[in-house]
């Protein structure tokens, strides 16, 4: 057919599946359906667990795990990310929520509901104007120590669960405070049900893999079984609940769970609470792509594959609408699920999709199981998940690397723990951005000379090279701009000022990539002043796009010397007996 | 004496005084008391206009140009610079104490003392903790942009008074929204003498000098004739409606101004007013800092003078503070007044302490003669000040030089008028910031191979050079950091996935200054998935300190390939034959 109304190329590139689905074969299918399987498995305590982690009810965290996945199937570009409510974004919904209402509330459901829309919206903007380099603001010790301190909250919010007793709080003092007046009513069969999840749990993560290789197990189906640990806590402490009667001897369970298909709403468009709720909907979904991002990276350059991060906020976009849309709550890639699912053999987007199935399999015809479901479990699959985040390490990796990267890792997990999430990772970005500046607004800038013999020029410093009374040359090392602009003037000022029979100043520039327009005027300035003091400023080895810029200002007209090709060039031409004075 | 308690060189490096006023002499004397002279006649009327404009009593624009002077003149580094009131300063602290209190009420002249106060200890505490840099954060066309639409709602906020009617408002559109309803109850008497003095200050700015020029009058005595202009407008105005009886027809006059020293007291410390002020005191504080700091160093390029940044932070803080404990408002140093103090010969400090001292005296001896100064004739001084602040072809400028720039001035002069002074310094400076972080998040990353026949490598897209087909060699044009960590981690993936023979890269990095931890980590993650590649990983040219840092990492003992001292030694090693596949 000769008829062609599309771009196919760019139509698959907005639309990844168009490129994947063509080359679908019956072993794909094989190899995704078992990951699917397995993912889900893995996938229904998680989403139980993570909702009551955000405070909303158990069916909330399913349907999160439906639609989204299936949303991101078509546009997501990662062949073994999987998409859901995560632990981190959980509690930093829970605080968002947390502001516009009482948890349990409706307001607050429906806050946590528009969070994801509004995140949706903001990822999808972000990935449409290709903002993807905003995540770069995050730098890596600001992240490791938000996930480490996220980690900590998240532990200390859930011991209420395991002690059976109410509390609440959005910050590590809160968090004790509540524990220390609510630790008096603890529950006894609460408790013992809490610590004895935490313990298996624990030794299925460390010790069942080791015991069943030692059997002679394949290691990969060892691993899957290590897995399902979460699955069989859950359903051997949900029929001893049951069995024993224990919901009557003061046993929190999960209860009533609603069977069915996820609600659709378009969520309410109220002006002041969308105003309330953009801060905090964009720190999640720049927290949310961050993640999401290093996981689908990492999993992509183990198969020689390649994710396209702009396309990446798309796909996650469209998972935060739909999540909003179907009754869910802000999602994203997660890092373990979608190692499970990468080494369970997914092998395109199409897992996700069976996943999302399995998932509402589990929402239309198990939820009546769940009922019996004691919260101490779930809290204990969230702390011992969150656990292995908390990596106490960043502290003394980055002191022995930077003393600038530490501030920057000790002041994000003191905020995060003493003051909230959103307050922990703002400040992170904020005090990374000025260390950087403060950095840069100190270039390394060199009076250089001429090596006897070549026509190399370096630092007077350190090496032996030749200089002229009244010539003085400044390499600068460092593109100028507004933040270095200042020292610069300072620079050359302190150095003129102090050595008089100066006639000649050269700024060799070959290691500035830009000047903006404030280094500029700094230029002008300069050019003006030594004038005054009847000393002429000449540039060498300018860059051409840099030459280009400055020939569309009045620079070039001002300035009282000349700009030279070569540093060499310079040097023999200011360094000659002059023919006037 | 050989009893030396004090090192007295460091001691007049905090009080620059000593080192001045050692070497005083009777010239010196007569010099500076002649340009105090000057200044003070031109102070007078401006120091009574800018309280006006700060809605604060005519008296504490005198009070703000008494001890502030002395105590710059103990603690600033300037010959020249002239302290006192100014008009962005004036309508930062209206914006300010407005938030705090209504115009005219005891909390908003309260909150006007507090601010010079607090805006003293910021200032004083930059300049202990060699804060300086933190101005260099306001690039030139955020400065620019700013203070042009200040002199536009300072010139709409003074119509007021020369139409004669009530009004108020901190935004343009507040502003002219407040004209337009008050605009029927105009005064025409005083419409009448505010646009004769408008006219009358800007003829004799613009046309008397060259008219004294052309009568055979010496340029200097000349120009200070012409700066006298806005007294003989004060004086003649005063005298019209004092013997014409014009204050009993409406026209709004300054009225009682009280006769006598400055007021000495330490503001009241009251923990919520502070945190409030805050902000707006900080902001002052850069804003002053940066004004005043060009105009100190611009005269003093002149005379081949230095000053001192930092020391500088001190003058203005002590000025500041005092302002805050004797009835002042918050002060920088000006301008208009610094030139003509500069041009009437004052040498030293000193013509300050003398300045002073003349405002003391009108202080106590002229204030009752100002009691039928109409309000509208301060406001014409003004709106002819200013105006000459409002400069609009920065926007043509920047537009020509680099769009990010303009993008940056735009803003700045949008939401300065729209949303007031706060807000439109606080988005540039963020713009600023963020658009920088933009640029160097895409560094300059170039494929080199070797020029035949030589030891250099260039860009395999400019130059005709040699390459090999299992070696990628990248060279890095910038440090790297958080905001371009995962670009070049992009590229070097981009670069490997789609040429498979590859088995070797090199990154060279001659022009890296700094690594930082974020960019180190990448490097790791680089190294990691390059070696799933079966791909080695090489760095060449590294600069000493990055290499000291890079040992204090585990990153060289992961590092899969090894670190060449130059990109010639990398080249002929990795692409000999290899006696061991």
């Amino acid at each position: 057919m000769s008829f062609r109304p599309f771009d196919t190329k760019a139509l698959s590139r907005h639309l990844p599946i168009l490129g994947w689905a063509r080359v679908y074969t019956p072993d794909t299918l094989t190899s995704d359906l078992v990951a699917a399987l397995i993912v889900t498995i893995m996938l229904i305590p998680q989403s139980l667990a993570y909702a009551l982690l955000a405070g909303l009810p158990p069916e909330m965290g399913l349907y999160a795990s439906i639609l989204p996945l299936i949303a991101y199937a078509i546009f997501g570009t990662s062949r073994a990310l999987a998409v859901g409510p995560v632990a981190v974004v959980s509690l930093m919904t829970a605080a968002a929520a947390g502001n516009i209402a009482a948890q349990g509330s409706m307001g607050y459901i429906a806050a946590a509901i528009a969070l994801a829309f509004i995140s949706g919206l903001i990822l999808l903007a972000m990935g449409v104007f290709r903002l993807g380099f905003l995540a770069n603001f995050l730098s890596h010790p600001v992240i490791a120590g938000f996930i480490t301190a996220s980690g900590i909250l998240i532990a200390a919010s859930q011991l209420k669960h395991v002690l059976g007793i109410p509390g609440g709080g959005h910050t590590l003092p809160e968090l004790l405070d509540s524990l220390a007046r609510g630790i008096g009513q603890t529950n006894p069969i609460t408790l013992v049900i809490g610590v004895t999840a935490i313990g298996f749990l624990f030794w299925v993560r460390k010790g069942l893999k080791p015991l069943l290789l030692a059997r002679g197990m394949r290691p990969r189906l060892a691993d899957i079984l290590a897995k399902a640990g979460p699955v069989a806590a859950v359903a051997v402490s949900t029929f001893s609940v049951w069995a024993l009667g224990l919901h009557d001897r003061g046993v929190a369970i999960v209860g009533e769970v609603p069977q069915g298909l996820p609600p659709f709403a378009l969520p309410a468009f109220d002006p002041g609470l969308w105003g309330q709720l953009f801060v905090p909907a964009l720190l999640i979904s720049i927290i949310g792509f961050v993640e999401s991002v290093s996981v689908a990276q990492t999993l992509a350059a183990k198969r020689r594959q390649r994710i396209t991060p702009d396309q990446e906020l798309v796909g996650l976009g469209a998972s935060n609408i739909v999540a909003g849309l179907s009754g869910g709550y802000p999602v994203t890639g997660g890092f373990a699920r979608s190692v499970v699912n990468f080494d369970a053999g997914a092998e395109t987007p199409a897992a996700g999709a069976f996943t999302a199935l399995g998932i509402l399999l589990a929402a239309l015809l198990l939820t009546p199981l769940l009922h019996f479901l004691p919260k101490a479990v779930l809290a204990a699959t969230i702390i011992v998940a969150v656990l292995s985040l908390v990596d106490l390490t960043i502290l003394k990796r980055s002191w022995t690397y930077s003393r600038i990267d530490f501030a920057a890792v000790a002041a994000t997990i003191a905020l995060t723990l003493l003051a909230g999430v959103e307050i922990g990772v703002s400040a992170g970005v904020g005090l990374s951005i000025l260390m950087h500046l403060y950095t840069t607004s100190r270039p390394h800038v060199a009076e250089v000379g001429l090596v006897p013999g070549t026509q190399h020029f370096r630092n007077i410093l350190r090496h032996r090279v030749e200089t002229h009374p009244t010539l003085l040359t400044i390499r600068i090392d460092e593109s100028l701009y507004f933040a270095n602009a200042a020292f610069l003037q300072d620079k050359i000022y302190d150095r003129v000022v102090c050595d008089q029979p100066i006639s000649d100043v050269v700024l060799m520039c070959s290691a500035v990539n830009e000047i903006d327009m404030s280094a500029l005027e700094s230029l002008e300035a300069v050019n003006t002043r030594l004038h005054e003091m009847e000393i002429r400023l000449h540039l060498s080895e300018v860059k051409g796009p840099v030459m280009d810029r400055l020939k569309r200002s009045h620079f070039l007209d001002e300035l009282t010397g000349e700009v030279f090709l070569s540093q060499y060039d310079a040097f023999r031409a200011l360094t000659k007996p002059r023919a006037v004075a």
